[in-house]
């Protein structure tokens, strides 16, 4: 009654939910899996043996009793096996990562970017990843997939990235000659995904935070620009074309100070580095800008947590405590609690390990915008 | 190979993507069907067969060859035999409409509200919903599901509205009582659901717009309060708990005048109707200040439309078109095309056909949290 294709993404669905399912609860048996996910033991024992066979789950010692039947082996995602390679292409640098697939980084590789033209960035960046595979190969591990998040935004559909102005890039289909620098660089060909930096940096905190991941939750980038990166309804949210979450084009002062974008009043005029260093590096005016934008995000999308993060974050250690003490005096004010917001766990690192969760991402939530007819 | 569950998960998907297909386009054959939906012709048989004996699909007069084999009846949603009920408890006021699959109002009945204890609410609905149901059964019609909004936060796991100031409720639980009250006025048993009012709203504009609904799509409601409902990755969204779209509680001017829930410079200390009577009816300020609203979800969603009403809009006919002004002017500022805002199909009715259309949701989009294990 069912075609192969219906039996395909079925297939894929179940995987999936087992994978997610072993991930939240390391040590499931495959009796408890059955109970947990509503499959049949019998198509738990295959989809187990498949992702067993390709390395994706690992069994964890000796066989026990868990009150399901005879002793079965307890299960784990398998980290010594694949790995995953995340990229952050930024202003004068590349950052490479090799990460397991659940987020340890297992590899860092940092790299100055003088040349900006699109050809030049696809050649260094397949030149790191390359130096990078060949670190994984060495650690006897296996690529799965690669992620490479960028300043800009970019085209969902398409991949093309329509706007990147602090690289100078405008309509740039990075994908072809990205695919091409790495295979002359000898990197096997695999799933290969572009996607803003701070849509990147969502993922990685979203996908690799152990257990099923906080949603609705929010990355917000502060640097020269000012983004967000939005997960909800169990997916990354990027609008109708992917040019959601450009937060820092929000206005918060109507007739305030000029924008880089030509409006007046936009968050990123208070709070970009270059307002930063125009302050002379004192914060407070703009943490308490930053601190309306948190609050107007945590009004607008109730998330669990928001994580701030970006290089102003890190040149200005005070930006961030300063942000969270507007937010706490809004919420004492209506009487609330206030919202979760924390740095990221992997400091300037974040975009490129984000980038490698892209890769996992796809995978685990195969349902995405597939569930949509025609 | 699959359990019952599974089989069961695997039909109500299929379901409602013939049935979301044949909506978007009326007249489609059952080989058709089975093309685009990489269903099986049998599958397909199979479940039209179904949907045609429950009076979801019907089928669109005489056969017809579409150049795939032999000739086939043409299909479409059948508005001869279901139909919704949808109802909004507003401040003095409960409105009841009868909805066919389409989205046209059947019946349309509003009732002044004078007693707001939840008690006699749920037996002022209940009286108002069984007359509107005698008025479907009169016209040859079967009631598929109730849908209630109103104007508070509701709860998403357990349907209790946690706060809905201007009714004077605070954690009521209203679904059990009024389920008792449809039942003592002789409604039948049908699927009831509850939600906030502008959620409500955006689900009419977004399941009744013929085809496939715009997405992202936001509605804004202008009231007492403002807030938002959201359609986005093909669902509802409402937050981690259900409070959600709290836009008139963004901050759009640090130090602003003092809002009603205790911060300055919300949204709503410039545009709530309150604000608008105080300004003795001169819409400008406030139409100013709902385009930096709307110019700010704008850059936050990157919509595909925002729908624009409320009690407000209908009171002050100049403030939506203000407030366009203002959004167009900030989008030729940063040289971008303005996105397309509009009034509700449905004037003040709105809440309450999206009340109805709430029922639909649940039914053509049963994959939602579904597809979160555990």
């Amino acid at each position: 009654m069912k075609t192969k294709g219906d039996q395909q993404l079925v297939r894929r669905i179940n995987r999936s939910v087992l994978l997610r399912l072993v991930r939240a609860q390391p040590g499931l048996s495959r009796a408890r899996l059955a109970a947990e996910s509503g499959l049949t033991k019998s198509t738990v024992g295959l989809l187990v043996r498949e992702l067993l066979d390709e390395g994706w789950l690992g069994e964890a010692g000796a066989p026990v009793t868990d009150g399901l039947g005879r002793p079965s082996t307890p299960l784990q995602i398998n980290v010594g096996v694949r790995a995953l390679i995340g990229v952050e292409i930024n202003i004068g640098i590349v950052r490479v990562v090799c990460v397991s697939l659940q987020g340890d980084v297992l590899h860092a590789d940092a790299a100055q970017l003088h040349d900006h033209a699109p050809a030049a960035v696809c050649a260094q960046v397949a030149r790191r990843v390359a130096a990078a595979h060949r670190a994984l190969l060495a650690s006897g591990l296996r690529l799965a997939g690669i992620g490479v998040g960028l300043p800009g935004t970019v085209h969902d559909a398409t991949g093309v990235v329509r706007f990147a102005p602090n690289l100078g890039w405008r309509d740039v289909n990075l994908l072809p000659g990205l695919t091409e620098a790495l295979a002359a660089e000898g990197v096997p060909e695999v799933a290969l995904q572009l996607q803003n930096d701070a849509d990147a940096a969502v993922l990685g905190e979203f996908e690799f935070a152990g257990g099923e991941g906080e949603d609705p939750l929010i990355f917000v980038s502060c640097d020269v620009g000012v983004g967000a990166g939005i997960v909800l309804n169990d997916r990354l949210f990027t609008g109708a074309q992917g040019m959601a979450g450009e937060i820092g084009h929000t206005v918060l002062q109507v007739d305030g100070p000029r924008c880089s974008c030509g409006r007046r009043g936009c968050a990123e005029a208070f709070i970009s580095s270059r307002a930063l260093e125009q302050a002379g590096g004192d914060t407070r005016h703009a943490a308490g800008y930053l601190g309306v934008l948190l609050q107007n995000l945590w009004m607008t999308f109730e998330p669990r947590a928001i994580v701030v993060g970006g290089k102003s974050c890190e040149t200005h250690p005070a930006l961030l405590g300063g942000a969270i003490e507007t937010v706490r005096r809004y919420a004492a004010s209506a009487g609330l609690a206030p919202p979760e917001i924390r740095p990221p766990r992997h400091g300037a690192w974040t975009p490129a390990v984000g980038a490698a969760a892209m890769v996992l991402h796809e995978y685990l939530r195969p349902l995405g915008s597939g569930t949509k007819p025609g």
